[in-house]
C-alpha cells in the first residue's frame, strides 16, 4: 500500500531498495565473519605449530580437570570426600601450569601455605573460644587484620615476591577460610583436615601429571634458550659486519625485501637477548624447584644461566651500538670501508664461530674449545689492529691525491700504476660524498650551514678568498669526519670482542660448575699424540681442526 | 660424684667444661638471633620508607579482609548470605592488589569470567540432565575436558595473556565449580546466583577500597616512572662524559669511594631504563583499566608511554656503549682527550638539559621547549664537529713533535712559544703511554707480542735494523690506536644525540595526544612581544631564557 504523496513514495522507495542492500550487507558480514574465523583458525594453528608442547599442555590440563571431576561424578569417591571435593578441583585449575617447575613451585607453595595457615588458624580459633562469643569475634577479626596486613606487606620483599608470592596468598586465603568460617563450625580440626586433604589430592594429581606425563621442564627451556641466545648473537654480529661492508645496497638493489630481511636477522638476533632478563630469572627460579631430570643433576647451577644472560645482554648492547653505525647519518664511503673489510669480516667470523661453539657446547653439555678459538679471534683482532694502523697512511694518500687533483695535476695520477682495486672508483666515491657537506647531513635539524658561513664570514664582500679557505679546510675535515664512522665501527667491534671474553668466561664457569663432560676422549688423545708425531708441533690450526672433528663425533 | 679413674675424670671434665661452652654458645646464638631480628626490622623499615604506599596498601588489605569477614562474624549478615560468604572473603584475598588498575583489571576479569562460566555451566547442566544419570556425568566430564583444554590453550594468545589471563582462569574455575558441583545439587540456578552475588560483594568491596580509599594509580606510577627515566638518563649521560674527561683518577685518588660512587651514578641511571620493558608494559595495561583520575582523562594515551620507554631504552644502549669506553683497555691519554673536553662536555650538558626539560614537562604535563633546546644542542654538536675536524692537525703536530724529539732536536721545541695548556705534560703523557705498547694491552690474552716479533723478524740476527723499522711504524700506529677511543667516544656521543631526537619526538607526540597544556600563557606572550620590541629580534638564547622563566612559573 504505497501512498501517493511525495513523502510516501520516497518511503516506499527506501523500503524497496533497502532489502537487497540489507541482503548484500548480510552477505558481506557473513564473508567478513568467515574471514575472521579463518584468520582465527590460522592463528591457533600457528600458535600450536610454533611450540607443539602448548597443545600437549592443553590436553593435559583438560585431562587433569576431568580426572579430578570424577571425585564428584563417581558415587563411591564422592561419598569419601564429600562436598569439599571442590577444593581439589580448584587446586588443579590454579596449580597446573605449563612447566613442571612452575607447577611444583605453585603446588609446594600452596601446600606449605595451607599447612602453616591451617595450624595457625586452628590455634587462634581454639584460644579465642575462651574469650566469650563477642571476644571470639573480635579476636578473629583482629587477627585477620594483623595477619592480612603483615602477609601483604611481606609480598613486597623481593625474595618472597620471587619464590613465595603464591604461598603467601594461599596463607592468607586459608587462614581466613579456617579462622573465619571456623567461627560457625564446631569441629574446626575437621575443617582444617578436610581442606588440607583435598588440596593434597589436587596438588598430588597436578604433580603427577606435570612430572610424569610428557613433562615440560623449565630447566630444559632455560638451557636451550641460553644456547639459542649465543647463536642469535652470533648471527646478529655476523650480519651487522657483513651488511656494513658488503651492504644490501650493492647487488640487492633489485630486491627490496632482502634489505629488510637482513635488517630483521640482525634485529631479531639481539632483540630476544635484550628482553631476556625477566624470562631468564623466572625460568631459573622455577628450574630450581624441579627434581633432577635428564642430564640436569640435583643442585644444578641454574643461577649461572642468569649470570650468562646478563653477560649476553651486555654483549647485545654493543651489537646494538654496531647496528646503530649501519643506520647513522654520516657514512664512510664504501671504497674507504673496503680497507678494513677483510680484517673486520675475519674478526666477526671468528667471533661468530666462537659464539656458535659455545652455543653448541652448552646445548650438548660438553666443554668448549673456547681457548683455542679465542686465540684465533685474537689473531684476527691483531690483523684488524694492523689494518687500523695502516688507515692514516691510506687516508693521507687519498688526501694527497685529492689536493693534487684540485691543483689540476690530473695527468700525473693517470700515469700512476694502480692496482686492480679501481682507485678511480674509490676516488669518485670520495669526491661524490664531498659534494654534500657532511655537516648538513649531521645537522639536518637546527641552524643551516649557510648561517654558519655567514657567522664565520661576517660579510659576503670578500667571498672569494673566504670560500677558498673554507673549502681547503673542509676538504680535509670532511674526510676526517668520514673516517670516524669506520674507525668507530672497528672500535665497537673490538669492544664486542672484549665482551665476548666475559661471555666465554661465564660459559666456562657453567661448564665447570655443572661438570660438563670433556669432549676429548682417551682414544682421541692417543690418536692426537700419534698425529702430532707425524705433523710436527701442535699449531693452533691443527688443534682447532682436531677439536672440530672431536666435537662432531661428540654430537 | 666424679669417678676417680682417668676416663671418669675426663668425663667429668668434659661435662663440667661443656656447660660454660654451651652457655657461651647459647649467648652467641642469642646475639646472632638478636642481630638477625634487628636486620629484619631494618629491612622492613627501609622497605616502608622507600615507598610508604606499601604500608598503606597493607593497612587497606587488612581492613578489607576484616570488613569482609564481618559477613561471617555478624549474625544478621551471616543469615543473609550463609556459608557461601567464604567466596567473598576469597575474592578479596585474590583481587585486592597494590594499584587500583590491577585491582580493577582482576575484579572485572573475575566478574566477567564468573558471569560467562556461570551462564555456560547452567546451560550445560540443564541440557545434560535429559541424558540420564550416566549420560549426565559423561556430558559434564567431556565438557570439562573440552572447555579446560580450550581455555588453557587460549592463555597462550599474547593478547589474552596480557589482559584476560586471570579472567580465563576464573572462567575455568567457575565452570567447574558450577557444572561439577551442580551434579550433586538440585537447584543449580541458586548455586550460580549465590556464587555470582558473593563474588560481586567481594569485588565491590575491593573496588571501593582501592579506588576511593587513598588510591594508588598504576597510571600515575607509569607517568612518574617515565619522567624519572628521562632524568636518570640525563644524569647517566652527563656522568659518563664528565668522568671520561675529568676522570675520577685526577683529584679523587685519595678517596677511592668516589670513583665507585661516580660509576654507581652512571650505572644506576641507565640500569632502571634497561630493565623497564616489563614494568612499562604491565603498568600501561593496568593503567588502561583505570577510570579518569587527577589530570589523566578518559582514553589517555597510555600506550605512548610504552613507545617512549622503547626509545629511552634505545638511548640507554648507546649510553651503555659510552660507559664501555670508560672501561676499555686502551685509553687516549688525558692530555689528548682535553682537546675535545670542552665541546663534549657542552654537548652532554645541553643534552642533559634537554632530557631534564622533557622530564619536567612530562611530570608537570606541559609542552616542552624542546625545539629551542634542540637548537642549542645542535650548536654544541657543531662545536664538537669543528673540534673533531681539528683533531688530525693536533695529532699531526704531536707526531711531528715526537719524531723531532726522536731526532734529538729538543732545543727547538723549548724555544717554541707554547700556550698555558702545558704541552710538556701533554707530551710526557703521550710518551709515557708509548712505553707500554698498545698491542700488548689489547691482546692480553692469546699470543704475546714477542711471538709476533719473532714471526715478523724470523731471526734475531739483524735485530738492530728491524727494531728501528718496528719502532718507527709503531710510534705512528700507537698514536692512531690511541686516537681511536677518543674519536669513538665522540662519535657515540653524537649517536646518542641522534637517539635523543627520537626520544624528543616521542615525548612531543605524547604531549600532543594527551593534550598537555602549553606553558606560555597569553600574559607571557604579551610580555614577550613587548620585550622583543626592546631587545630586538628573538634569538635562541633569549627564547630559552624566557622559556626557563616560564617553566619555573608553571611549576
Amino acid at each position: 500500500m504505497a501512498s501517493t504523496d511525495l513523502n510516501g513514495e520516497c518511503k516506499v522507495d527506501v523500503i524497496v531498495s533497502d532489502k537487497p542492500r540489507k541482503r548484500a550487507h548480510l552477505r558481506k558480514e557473513g564473508k567478513n565473519m568467515k574471514s575472521h574465523i579463518e584468520a582465527f583458525l590460522v592463528k591457533i594453528w600457528k600458535l600450536g605449530k610454533e611450540d607443539p608442547r602448548r597443545l600437549i599442555h592443553s590436553m593435559k590440563f583438560g585431562a587433569a580437570l576431568s580426572l579430578v571431576s570424577l571425585l564428584y561424578l563417581i558415587d563411591p569417591l564422592f561419598n569419601g570426600v564429600g562436598d569439599n571435593a571442590i577444593w581439589a578441583v580448584l587446586t588443579v585449575v590454579v596449580v597446573l601450569e605449563f612447566t613442571a617447575g612452575t607447577t611444583l613451585s605453585k603446588g609446594l607453595n600452596r601446600g606449605l601455605g595451607t599447612l602453616m595457615a591451617g595450624f595457625l588458624a586452628t590455634c587462634v580459633s581454639y584460644l579465642s573460644r575462651h574469650a566469650g562469643e563477642v571476644g571470639h569475634a573480635i579476636v578473629i577479626g583482629f587477627s585477620v587484620f594483623i595477619l592480612g596486613a603483615g602477609a601483604s606487606f611481606a609480598r613486597f620483599f623481593p625474595t618472597v615476591k620471587r619464590r613465595y608470592d603464591y604461598g603467601v596468598v594461599i596463607f592468607i586465603l586459608t587462614f581466613n577460610l579456617i579462622a573465619v568460617s571456623g567461627y560457625r563450625v564446631d569441629n574446626i580440626l575437621r575443617l582444617a583436615r578436610v581442606r588440607l586433604s583435598t588440596i593434597a589430592i589436587g596438588c598430588g594429581l597436578c604433580l603427577v601429571i606435570s612430572v610424569l606425563v610428557y613433562p615440560i621442564w623449565a630447566g630444559e627451556d632455560l638451557h636451550n634458550f641460553t644456547a639459542q641466545k649465543y647463536e642469535d648473537l652470533a648471527r646478529s654480529l655476523e650480519g651487522c659486519v657483513q651488511e656494513y661492508f658488503d651492504g644490501p645496497g650493492d647487488e640487492v638493489d633489485e630486491d627490496e625485501s632482502d634489505k629488510t630481511s637482513a635488517e630483521d636477522v640482525i634485529y631479531e638476533g639481539y632483540k630476544s637477548v635484550l628482553d631476556s632478563k625477566a624470562k631468564d630469572e623466572s625460568l631459573a627460579t622455577f628450574a630450581s624447584w624441579e627434581p633432577r631430570h635428564g642430564p640436569f643433576r640435583h643442585r644444578y647451577p641454574w643461577k649461572q644461566y642468569v649470570k650468562i644472560g646478563a653477560n649476553l645482554r651486555h654483549l647485545a648492547y654493543s651489537i646494538v651500538a654496531l647496528h646503530g653505525c649501519l643506520r647513522s647519518e654520516i657514512q664512510t664511503p664504501d671504497s674507504v670501508r673496503s680497507v678494513l673489510r677483510k680484517p673486520c669480516l675475519k674478526v666477526s667470523e671468528e667471533a661468530a664461530k666462537l659464539l656458535r661453539e659455545l652455543s653448541c657446547s652448552i646445548r650438548h653439555m660438553r666443554r668448549s674449545n673456547s681457548g683455542i678459538m679465542m686465540e684465533y679471534l685474537q689473531f684476527a683482532l691483531k690483523d684488524l689492529q694492523t689494518a687500523l694502523n695502516g688507515l692514516p697512511k691510506h687516508f693521507n694518500n687519498l688526501r694527497r691525491w685529492h689536493s693534487d687533483k684540485n691543483k689540476g695535476i690530473q695527468s700525473q695520477i693517470d700515469q700512476q700504476e694502480e692496482p686492480i682495486n679501481s682507485p678511480n672508483e674509490e676516488i669518485q666515491c670520495c669526491a661524490m660524498s664531498l659534494e654534500e657537506p657532511t655537516t648538513t647531513r649531521l645537522f639536518r635539524r637546527g641552524v643551516s650551514l649557510r648561517d654558519q658561513q655567514q657567522d664565520e664570514g661576517k660579510s659576503l664582500s670578500h667571498t672569494q678568498s673566504h670560500v677558498s679557505v673554507e673549502e681547503k679546510s673542509r676538504g680535509h675535515s670532511i674526510e676526517y669526519a668520514e673516517e670516524l664512522p669506520l674507525a668507530t665501527f672497528a672500535w665497537l667491534l673490538v669492544e664486542s670482542v672484549v665482551r665476548i671474553e666475559h661471555v666465554v668466561e661465564a660459559a666456562d664457569e657453567l661448564a665447570m660448575r655443572a661438570h660438563f663432560k670433556t669432549c676429548i676422549s682417551s682414544h682421541h688423545a692417543k690418536s692426537r699424540k700419534a698425529s702430532m708425531k707425524v705433523s710436527g708441533p701442535e699449531t693452533p690450526r691443527n688443534r682447532v681442526l682436531e677439536s672440530h672433528s672431536t666435537s662432531q663425533s661428540a654430537e
